[in-house]
């Protein structure tokens, strides 16, 4: 059983090893590998085990900084019990954070519990006292200055030879203020450094909350049939304002190829009038840096930024890397494309569906240096031209290394901006994508549909450690998915969608006018494409149409605004309620006078439905005994409620939800009649 | 908002990145910073998360070897779902084994499926056959001789410039066999290896699997008052073999301190003739090298070593790192303790307690160097004298550093030695010390009595990565630790804790002969000390008193050695009954063929309990409406069960347990009377 002994040497480390464990930093993603996310001023809560053998005391610092130049901040780390530790700091600039943590044994503080002990025990603390002078004395030395001199005083009080077992020394020994100055000096030669640094990526704050509308610019024209410009887009821009949208996001701007271009309906062969999809980018006008000649210029394209820009709402451009057959890169650079046995170029394809009329970029080619190099450029002339967002198309069939490399490289020049992952694919897909950079990302909220998995998936997204690198953007369509309960559902099932969606989710997003329009007739059943997609040709929308929900959108995303609690998905959770076609959630500060607001909806609003909503008044931090308020945000009713038991009903035909901020009612006579 | 642009580098890595990510890696502790532990024989089962981007096929092999200079073994990951892979291997010696993961694009695979997708649609194919044969070509290259001649003619069968929907070279093309031959000799150029390579410490069985029977040597000699001697210890391994232990775990058998020794029930101060503790190590005679002269020579310690192994007995040996006042450290290495500032030497406290007759070692002194490595040296003495297993004395007051080198060290020539470590203290201290690298734990076992308690403590070491590295060995009694159960609830509550602890876990021990003796007088009440300990005084036992639990331990150690069932903690699962004071759960494979043992413990013996007991039939093989029989090994009685809801009950007065095997019952002609 015992092998051979091997040479008996004794590898003994350099210096001697730390006593002090730091270990299990939270967050942390994939050992350090991965950044999390912030935007500017949020709060970094890190927690880690820390601990050393015996009972020596331990203290803690985590330390941060704005990127891996600048020094480092500290802020002192607290004991969670269970030897967790816990500290938090705040991002405030864009770009790059980092932290880490430093741990040492607290030998002033180890004596200082010891002593109290010992005093308490009536011991003779002469011995200790001499002890804790020295200790004092140490730490003067690093101090320096007025407070050597101070603690050098201190120190000399305590030095005595006679037996000593209560007197002012002691409690001079034990003073708390001493203790806390004396803490501010730690020996750290023998401090434990967290072996990781750990990265933050700071974002602007519409990474975390944004409501985003989906247009497509050739349908924004005011006479039926003409082809829309970004003019026209810029005439849709107090319609889009008034919704209450700060995205604006674009199907690609680029010249359209024609060879296999695609008719309405997805036909293969396009007639001669038919525009194509937007997507088959590239013609003999030119490609990814130029702009569809019927749209306008590029002149008027930056024009349309600022316009939107004065009015708060940010364009987003469509980055879709892949080629029409037209496209000049076809031409120039046929290295970047493969090429199959006969000749022909490889056409995307998902056997045995084709798509002829797009050529995906071969990454792996001999030339990828020169492809990934010329991408880059390509986000960066539209950074020039002022766009800071862009929805990515697809980027779950490009590798993750390059969505890397390139998020990285533009975001070391232009930390602002945001990059939406386009994937609608398998989870650990989807979070790589997130983890190697994307600031938000399509979910699959838009196939979640029962309260079972709406609870289900927003504790997903909410609750594991995908919170802190997944930013989830909540579409209840788009112009590929028309999901079957739009398709069935009527007007209801859109307002209970965008309900949903814009309450669930800090950031949402609807395409446009098909949305507030009600649009739910699909190309066949069983399917989720539009009938005559926008994709495929130019829509004439009357915008006007009584069954729009403009007014329900503006109103909800003017609510959005006003509570800060819907603004982050951080705290939502769910509650319980007697009726499951009920779902009901809170989101906000545990503190109501923070703002929580509660909403509930009506998941088969062609019913009413009415049950019990049960409320953790201790968590929402509602006196016990006394009546709150709780006001509909939606209709402007306010109800009073007692208790954590309330009786709640959604009537079918009106909005099929409540959206409640709760308010305490204030108890001096003076406010007897008002709610704070 | 938008900060200054810097400059605009384009840092591109050196060659393409892989299009791989492996992440999630599990068994994984700390990032691979602690190994993983196994005993000889065992698997260990490697997940991962492995995916590329889009949806080319993936495939993967885990990489293992028996240490940094062995040649890597290979085995194939299987998907599980959810691009979840796993593979397993055996590790087949005791020392270092490595693990890690590679993977990459199989373009073959991908390709055959494609093609399988784009025959069923008819489509012709006879470009993808060319691109097939290209694909087989290169693997032909990659495989040469024999193989490569074999792959060609493969790809020659594909080259065709004729269309082709369907016909021989299709079918070949698609050929299982033929791919999986193709598939051995995939392209790994591009291929992604885990950041990190983990590794696991393989133990010998023992480490899994042990019985520990803890006695004081000065305590058996056969005459009253005599002090026992090795040649005594000797004459009792019968009595410990008959009992079926296979480790004999002994206290410190070093010379004991004069200054400061403790008298009976720890007195402060000693009489002339009492023995003191055994923990206070060293006197003249000598320290922790030398045998305590009353127990016997050397010589005798050895030939006790060797006696006991030709019963299959380990003597395990206490490494207690202290020393008494009088031990030859202290005067010849005076710099290897604190001094404090009036000369003493500063004794071991946990203030306001004392324990002046011990002197700790300063881990951090000048010579910390020199201290450790005599501390290595006593480890190595002893191994050199036939010790295999430590049972290493409160390890949590030394540094974490200390004890990953010594037992680093001793593992590098003698992998086969065990470590046990005796920490009751805080959960993180003890999960740490096993990372660092002992064999087995202490546990908080002691004091966990109820169904809640049991059950949670036992999901944190079996469900959760303390699995991994954490093994517990169960103790119902030390002579530090009579608890208030053992004190109070007589012979039942000993053998109720003994089954307890030698089914709940595959390592446990007892520290006799006050075990087997039911002995339960505390010093006081309140106290978890006992009266008379045999810490400060010699013992004289009366091994034939008709109280004992020998037959019984003899009855279920012989169980535990029967059944493999109880010889793992990895699929403990707790059972549902009726009753909450009977504990019941299963262990063993859930083929019933492999040995299911489902063990029923009546928590409060005092009374008789009965309930209906839930069996998983399903999980556990048994074949549903088919009778089948429970085998009680503890009384041999059979019963025939139904179902999985069967009534249970435990008799007061008896053993206050059932430990059932499942036997299935088989269903041919021949053995209709008869169980498997």
């Amino acid at each position: 059983m015992a092998p051979k002994r091997g040479p008996k040497t004794r590898s003994l480390p350099p210096s001697r090893p730390t006593r002090i464990v730091i270990e299990r930093v939270r967050p942390e993603i994939d050992c350090g590998r991965h950044p999390i996310k912030r935007v500017v001023g949020e709060e970094v809560s890190v927690t880690a085990d820390i601990h050393a053998e015996g009972h020596d005391r331990v203290a803690a610092r985590l330390l941060h900084r704005s990127g891996p130049e600048a020094d480092w901040s500290e802020a002192e780390m607290v004991p969670l019990g269970n030897d967790r530790w816990e500290a938090r700091f705040a991002v405030e600039e864009i770009g790059s954070h980092e932290y880490t943590i430093e741990a040492w044994i607290d030998h002033f503080e180890t004596w200082r519990s010891d002593l109290e002990k010992r005093v308490e025990a009536g011991e003779d603390v002469s011995v200790d006292l001499q002890i804790g002078a020295q200790l004092i004395e140490e730490a003067a030395r690093r101090a320096g200055g007025a407070e050597e001199r101070r603690m050098l005083r201190w120190a000399n009080q305590l030095r005595s030879r006679r037996p000593v077992r209560a007197d002012g020394r002691i409690r001079a020994a034990l003073d708390e203020d001493r203790a806390r100055r004396i803490a501010q000096h730690p020996e750290r030669r023998w401090a434990a450094r967290y072996e990781r640094t750990l990265r933050v990526t700071v974002e602007p704050e519409r990474a975390r909350f944004s409501a985003w509308y989906e247009l497509f610019p050739r349908s924004t024209a005011a006479e039926p049939g003409r082809h829309g410009t970004f003019r026209d887009v810029e005439a849709r821009l107090p319609y889009v304002e008034e919704m209450g949208f700060d995205v604006l996001y674009l199907p690609p701007i680029h010249p359209i190829g024609r060879r296999h271009r695609k008719g309405p309906n997805g036909a293969l062969e396009a007639g001669e009038e038919d525009p194509g999809s937007p997507w088959a980018i590239g013609g003999p006008e030119g490609g990814h840096r130029e702009i569809h000649p019927e749209l306008g210029s590029l002149k008027d394209f930056r024009r349309l930024v600022r316009k939107a820009e004065e009015r708060g709402i940010a364009v987003a451009l469509d980055i879709a890397f892949q080629c029409s057959p037209d496209h000049p890169y076809v031409r120039e650079h046929p290295e970047w494309f493969r090429q199959r046995p006969d000749g022909t170029i490889q056409y995307a394809e998902n056997p045995p569906k084709k798509y002829q009329d797009i050529y995906p970029f071969d990454f792996e080619c001999e030339d990828w240096r020169g492809l990934w190099k010329e991408l880059l450029e390509v986000v960066r002339h539209w950074i020039d031209q002022g766009v800071r967002i862009f929805r990515v198309d697809n980027p779950h069939t490009k590798p993750y290394a390059f969505w890397e490399w390139m998020i990285g490289e533009v975001r070391r020049t232009d930390p602002d901006v945001l990059f939406l992952s386009e994937a609608f694919t398998r989870p650990k897909v989807m979070a790589r994508l997130a983890k190697v950079g994307f600031s938000q990302s399509y979910t699959y909220f838009t196939w979640r549909r029962t309260a079972w998995e709406l609870r289900g998936y927003l504790a997903d997204l909410t609750r594991t450690e995908l919170a802190e690198y997944f930013r989830p953007n909540f579409w209840p369509n788009t112009p590929d998915i028309l999901t079957e309960e739009l398709q069935i559902g009527g007007r209801a099932a859109f307002m209970k969608r965008l309900v949903l969606a814009a309450t669930l989710s800090a950031s949402y997003g609807i395409y446009g006018p098909a949305f507030e329009l009600c649009v739910g007739a699909p190309l066949r059943l069983g399917g989720e494409e539009y009938l005559d997609s926008e994709k495929y040709q130019i829509q004439d929308w009357d915008l006007d149409d009584p069954v729009s929900l403009r007014h329900l959108i503006a109103r909800i995303n003017r609510i959005r605004r006003s509570e800060p609690a819907l603004q982050q998905n951080r705290d939502l959770r769910f509650l319980e309620t007697t009726n499951d076609r009920l779902l009901a959630y809170a989101k906000g500060s545990r503190d109501p006078s923070g703002g929580t607001v509660v909403v509930v909806v009506n998941l088969e609003p062609e019913f009413t439905h009415s049950g019990y909503l049960t409320l953790p008044t201790e968590e929402l931090g509602l006196e016990p005994g006394l009546p709150f308020q709780v006001h509909d945000l939606l209709t402007e009713a306010r109800y009073l409620w007692h208790g954590g038991r309330n009786y709640v009903e959604v009537t079918s035909g009106a909005v099929p939800a409540h959206i409640f901020r709760i308010r305490r009612r204030t108890r001096t006579e003076r406010d007897f009649d008002y709610y704070l």
